[in-house]
C-alpha cells in the first residue's frame, strides 16, 4: 500500500466519487468501462489502478458498485472520522469550513483559527474562532478524548505559511493540507510520535496550479492530460 | 511537449514557485539538489522533469535561476494574459474572485456569474456579477476586441456543475478549471474552433480530493507521497 503512485490515489479517489454518483442512481453493476468513461480515463487504466488495492470484481460481470466503494474507502481510511482544524479564517477558510461536501467524508471541523482581532470570536457553524495561540492548548485539550485533531488545514497568506505550519507541528497535528501559495519547508514541520519524530505529511492544493496545468494544456494540440507513463 | 505526464508538470509548476522565491531572495544561481529540497523532491527527479521542457543549467555550475523561471513560464504559458470568468459566485467563488496571487499569473478576471437573485448586481474588486443568462453574450462581446475568455472557472454546487459547465462551452470558453465535487462528463461540453469542434478541456480542482489523499498517506507508514514509478 506503501508503493502507491500519487497520480494513481489521485485517480482512485475520482473511482468512489463515481461510485457514489453510480450508487446514487441504483446502478448496482459496473464494468470498468463504465468507470472510465465516467472518470475520464481508460478502462485499462482503471483495472490497473485497483489493482493496487485489492482483486476487485468478476470478469464479463465487472463490479459490484456498492461493494467496491466500500472497500475502496475502507482502504482509503474513509470510512474514520479525520478531526480537521482550519487556520486561516479569510474568505477562503470560510468557504472550506462552509463546504457542505466535507461532512460526507468524515472530516469533522473540531476548530477554526485566525489572528485578526476583529475575525477572532465570530462563529461559523457551530463553533467560535479562536486565536492561533490558542492552538496548542487546544489540540491538547482534545487529544485522547478520544478525539484528536488529525489534520490541519493552512488557508494563510503565502508569506505566513511556513510560521503557522510550525504552530500546527509544534501542537502536535501530524497532517498538513496547504492552500496557501508556498512550499512548505516539511523538514522544519516535525511531529512528535510514540515513535519518536518524524516529519509532517505536507499535501498541497494549490487552485492557481490547477490553472497554470491548464493553461499549458491549452497551448498545445493536445485537448487535455495525458496518461501517466507507468 | 504533448507527452508531459500529468504528474511532471504538477512539479514544474511546484519548480517556478522556487525560482520565484529563489529570485525575492536575490539568489542567482540554483544547483537541481537547491530545487530539490525545496520542492521536496530528489535532484534526480527535477533534474528529470526539466528534459521534458528543455537543455537547462551548466554541469557543476546549476541553472541560472532568473534564466530557467523565465523560460519554465514561457513554456507553460504563463508568460501571457488567461481571462477568466468565474461561474457560481458563492463563498468559494468570492474567494477566488479575490484571490491576490491571480493576477501575479496574468490570470485576469473578466467577468463574473451567478444564478441567486441577492448575488447577481453585486460588486467584487470592480465587476458587476452577471446572470448566467448573460454568459453566452458578454463572451460573444469580448471576443477579438482582441481580448477573448479563455477559461472558465466552476465553482457551482456539484448538482449544477455539468449544466454550468455547458454553458460555458456553448458561449465558447474552451478550458475548465472544475473546483465543483462532480465528475464532468467531456463529451457533452463540445466548443467550436477554427478547426471544428473539440471536447472541453478540463481540470479538477478538488480539496476533498486532498484531504483524501492526506487521509490515506496518514494511515500507512510511509509519511508522504511516493514518487511516480515513471
Amino acid at each position: 500500500m506503501s508503493d502507491i503512485p500519487t497520480a494513481t490515489l489521485g485517480r482512485v479517489v475520482t473511482y468512489v466519487r463515481v461510485l457514489e454518483e453510480l450508487e446514487a442512481q441504483n446502478v448496482q453493476q459496473a464494468s470498468s468501462g463504465d468507470l472510465a468513461r465516467r472518470a475520464g480515463v481508460t478502462p485499462f487504466q482503471v483495472r490497473k489502478d485497483l489493482t493496487y488495492f485489492g482483486r476487485f470484481g468478476t470478469r464479463g460481470i465487472g463490479y459490484t458498485v456498492a461493494v467496491l466503494r466500500r472497500e475502496l474507502l475502507r482502504k482509503l481510511g474513509l470510512d474514520q472520522t479525520w478531526n480537521v482544524v482550519i487556520v486561516g479564517m479569510g474568505r477562503l477558510g470560510h468557504a472550506i469550513a462552509n463546504y457542505p461536501g466535507a461532512s460526507d467524508y468524515q472530516f469533522r471541523n473540531v476548530g477554526l483559527f485566525d489572528v485578526a482581532p476583529d475575525v477572532v470570536g465570530r462563529e461559523v457553524r457551530g463553533l467560535t474562532i479562536q486565536h492561533i495561540g490558542q492552538l496548542g492548548p487546544f489540540v491538547a485539550s482534545v487529544a485522547g478524548t478520544p478525539r484528536q485533531v488529525d489534520l490541519g488545514l493552512l488557508t494563510v497568506p503565502a508569506e505566513h505559511a511556513q510560521a503557522a505550519a510550525q504552530a500546527l507541528a509544534a501542537a502536535g497535528v501530524g497532517g498538513i493540507l496547504n492552500f496557501a501559495p508556498a512550499v512548505l519547508q516539511t523538514q522544519d514541520l516535525l511531529v512528535s510520535t510514540p515513535t519518536g519524530e518524524r516529519e509532517v505529511t505536507v499535501e498541497n492544493v494549490d487552485f492557481l496550479a490547477g490553472m497554470k496545468r491548464l493553461a499549458f494544456y491549452m497551448l498545445g494540440p493536445q485537448t487535455g492530460p495525458t496518461e501517466e507513463s507507468t
